[in-house]
């Protein structure tokens, strides 16, 4: 681990080096003896930073929704037309789950059984704040529309989580859609599908 | 584990409870020592029937796709009116995700890493032909439609599996929402979104 007098940048570094760990052997096939080794720390001194494996699974994905926040969230907030407003947190998102740099995200979406009590809540009111400000975004650009929606905007919301958070799966950025064409092309399916405008 | 002279109803028997100890514990946090107690075998007993760890996961996750063929393929392809096929997928599938009878499937969902070389192959060529029925499906739906498509067939049949399989991460068969008003609203937002059709 490059050395740094920065603690919040050095949680950081071993956030993400972890996350690969975790990523390669699954959180609980992976020690902290791997952890450390993949670090460059001892053992003892993994612990001092992180406290315990629940904790780093817990800072990684605390990590993982900053960077949703500063990359998605606090971009889209600064927007007050909700049509432009949805269409940067489409993009937004779906550069964060096709982008393999961010791969705490993909534990994240994965891990969440294996964070237990107090600090799964944590994460989960974090998940659920975005998805409510998704919500709303999304009833707000049904104000301005024409028709009815065919689904409510909460049934909307997830159902786009959905089509993104599951690229990962299948969509990769070499392949033959380009990361632009498929944001054009999920904004416009789920605009259509939620307003039924042509 | 009760006593059947049927082999193949035996090994699922045994997928289905080692399903149920990887969900709990992971892949790589399960031993096939935990999976022999769980199913009620020794652990040389459980190497008999299954081989080894890889190709335990590997039944298991072939046993998911017999699922998903038996409860969703083989009924969607009696159909010959394209619409009417896609909603029988649709609900279908929805059923399979949301029903926690088949834990299997969220196995296969998200362990595909665990598994390597043909396995891996062979499941992925069985993932790959669902895929290609319905995206074929979906093109046979296009050609009756008035309007150009706003996604392409293969791009819609991907957003449709993220929106279907998504569900396991927070919808509940207890909650506000039946299953019948989520096949619905999904079938509708589906239309409209790929057929631009109110």
């Amino acid at each position: 681990m490059a050395h740094t007098r920065d603690p919040k940048r050095q949680l950081r570094e071993i956030c993400s080096i972890a996350a690969r760990v975790f990523y390669d052997k699954g959180y609980d096939g992976a020690s902290m003896q791997d952890i450390a080794g993949a670090v460059g720390l001892t053992k003892a001194g993994l612990y001092h930073h992180v406290g315990s494996k629940d904790r780093l699974l817990f800072e990684i994905m605390n990590y993982g929704m900053d960077i949703l926040d500063e990359t998605v969230l606090s971009k889209a907030r600064g927007i007050s037309e909700p049509r432009e407003r949805l269409r940067r947190l489409i993009a937004g998102h779906i550069d964060l789950i096709v982008r393999t740099r961010n791969r705490e995200i993909t534990v994240i979406l994965h891990e969440n059984r294996s964070l237990k009590g107090p600090l799964r809540s944590k994460i989960n009111a974090r998940k659920l704040e975005y998805i409510r400000f998704l919500e709303s975004t999304i009833a707000e650009v049904q104000t301005s529309a024409s028709s009815p929606p065919a689904i409510t905007p909460r049934l909307a919301a997830f159902a786009l989580l959905g089509m993104i958070n599951w690229l990962y799966q299948w969509y990769k950025l070499d392949g033959k859609v380009t990361e632009e064409e498929l944001v054009q092309a999920y904004t416009r399916f789920f605009l259509r599908g939620f307003l039924g405008e042509t």
